[in-house]
């Protein structure tokens, strides 16, 4: 069996006892709230993975791109939402495509982007499941609460769709500075979408879903009454940003880069072979600061170039050259976005190599 | 043959026009400085670019991991240097199985990283061609220039290492926000590296190759006497921090995302199908400032989240969902890092899709 030292660097593992936790604690929080847990997979796009999370209770996946559909599709997933307006026709093909193999849903935040979907569907005779985005403070996609009604009467009436419930992402719970502050978003992200639905309701459309959640909103927003589905994506990895945030402890992050000393030639510094290319520029949320995390210190990265990260040496520290060392990373989705492999770690053994199989599946 | 308009977005186009004008232009520059042309292969990450500066005159490529020279050399590269300190035993072994069937050379800024790819070529009998790497002025890696003999006399001494040039990288120069500065940067980056050489030469030491360049600085730094060898990479592609720094037009940007506007429900913004995982995060350069530009206009990318890129309306501008737009990035390098492939493009059409080989060979 492989040993973590015996690993060329860069490297991206992954924590078993970690991970396995942090998914066994999910879907137990999910289960008390009585929500349906549906992950979003964009955190791993790994189906080893995602099946981890199927086995300890979630209903099915959530993604975000028709690619990523189809990557999970082959590998045997056959629930799948996703959160994400898809548009146009050369995708209405492939999502139908999809869905005589899978139960599909898919987001919609517009008429003129759901009407790209409809004529292949209808043409088919079939019906696209869509769940209408609904803006709950973000202000990136999804209706305003006062515009739902009117788009979602009309998306209902195309050909080919079946307008299944509402949906949205409070990611503006990434900018909070205090528990509070993100207690206040998930309250309110999950009492939008209760109060969007009945006036959908109120007009005869039957809604059945209310789709909500995100790692540091999940706890909160999955106890307003009403709400059907959870999609939190992060909490499987954690990662610095999710730290803090308050949602998680640094102990909960399972996902770490193994790096290597390659330069302490410059006083004060010292320099990994893990740049942008292997943790990306993606900020500290809610305020930017460095770039990571030594583990087992108190040492952070201060800058980074595209193979180059640079360790500014804390206090009563040293680094040599040669020396390994695991950074826990900012954003641990766009990590997994960057590597071909993950490497399931336990007790200092590689028990797995895990292929990010739907990394890059932008399209 | 494939139209641009029915590729699946999002999608990297690089236009060939501008690309074959870009790769003429520098090789040109480098014949008249009398210097020669060594681009560095991370921006591409693909053979067939590479090859096409090989034709142009490149005598080689530059690229910075172990794994990147391996796909290179399987392409049938055959003269290659890292210009990186390549540090670990692993690693060694690598580089004296790249040795066996190409002409390779790394860098080094310490006898302790050097020491780790002693031993492997001393054993084997070989010697493995080392550049010292000299600091003139970025502070990442490289010795400071009075720390320079000293290092070289230890590193030269190493049983399988052969100390043949002194190599610099001045990416102070993205810092600098006028022409002036940047000139001054790359004259100052050629002049340390060649007083340098003049005191390794004074005690004997044979230094043949001083290597300079970066594409902001190349034009100015290969014109200092002395200097042999020039290694930009950016400028195949360019992108908008080079138009920003004022090294190019916009016009000289070859690499394109093709995306799809998902989304104009909130008002002001128009939201693609292209973000952070399409983009990177990577900031403007040098003063930070949105996230690209839509091609033939000029409204702004303002905010990214991995899936969405948030497009700021510029005064007059319009957009509507399913609408099809051109991205400029920030940082082209770091875009091919994120897809497997490429399409090389001609009015309108798509003349050939390129696998980006080297990507995510971060080792």
């Amino acid at each position: 069996m492989t040993l973590i030292e015996d690993l060329e660097t860069p490297a991206v593992l992954v924590d078993l006892d970690v991970l396995e936790r942090n998914i066994a604690r999910q879907a137990e929080r999910a289960r008390a709230a009585g929500v349906k847990l549906r992950p979003h997979g964009k955190t791993h796009k790994t189906p080893e993975i995602g099946r981890m999370q199927l086995t300890a209770g979630a209903s099915g996946l959530t993604l975000a791109k028709t690619g990523e559909a189809e990557v999970f599709a082959d590998s045997g997933f056959d629930d799948l939402f996703l959160a994400y307006p898809i548009v146009g026709a050369d995708k209405a093909k492939r999502l139908l495509a999809l869905s005589d193999r899978i139960r599909l849903r898919v987001g919609a935040d517009s008429v003129e982007g759901a009407a790209t979907l409809s004529p292949a569907f209808g043409a088919a005779g079939r019906r696209l499941g869509v769940l209408l985005k609904i803006d709950t403070g973000l202000h990136r996609v999804g209706v305003a609460p006062e515009r739902a009604l009117e788009t979602a009467l009309r998306i209902a009436e195309l050909p080919g769709i079946e307008l299944a419930g509402i949906f949205t992402h409070a990611g503006h719970a990434y900018r909070q500075e205090t528990p509070e502050g993100i207690e206040a978003v998930a309250r309110s992200e999950g009492e939008i979408l209760v109060a969007a639905a009945e006036v959908l309701r109120r007009e005869g459309l039957a809604i059945s879903e209310l789709s909500v959640g995100s790692t540091p909103t999940a706890a909160h927003a999955m106890k307003v009454v009403g709400v059907t589905e959870c999609r939190p994506g992060n909490y499987v990895f954690h990662d610095l940003s999710q730290v803090s945030l308050g949602a998680c402890a640094l102990s909960d992050c399972a996902l770490t880069i193994l790096a290597t000393v390659v330069s302490v030639a410059v006083p004060g510094h010292a320099v990994l072979d893990a740049g942008s290319k292997t943790l990306s520029t993606d900020p500290l949320r809610p305020r930017a600061s460095g770039h990571g995390l030594v583990q087992g210190g108190a040492s952070r990265l201060s800058s980074l170039s595209e193979e180059h990260g640079v360790v500014e040496i804390g206090p009563g520290e040293s680094f040599r050259v040669g020396q390994r060392v695991r950074v826990v990373p900012n954003h641990a989705c766009v990590v997994t976005n960057l590597h071909d492999r993950i490497h399931a770690v336990r007790g200092g053994r590689v028990e797995a190599v895990w292929k990010v199989a739907a990394r890059g599946r932008v399209d």
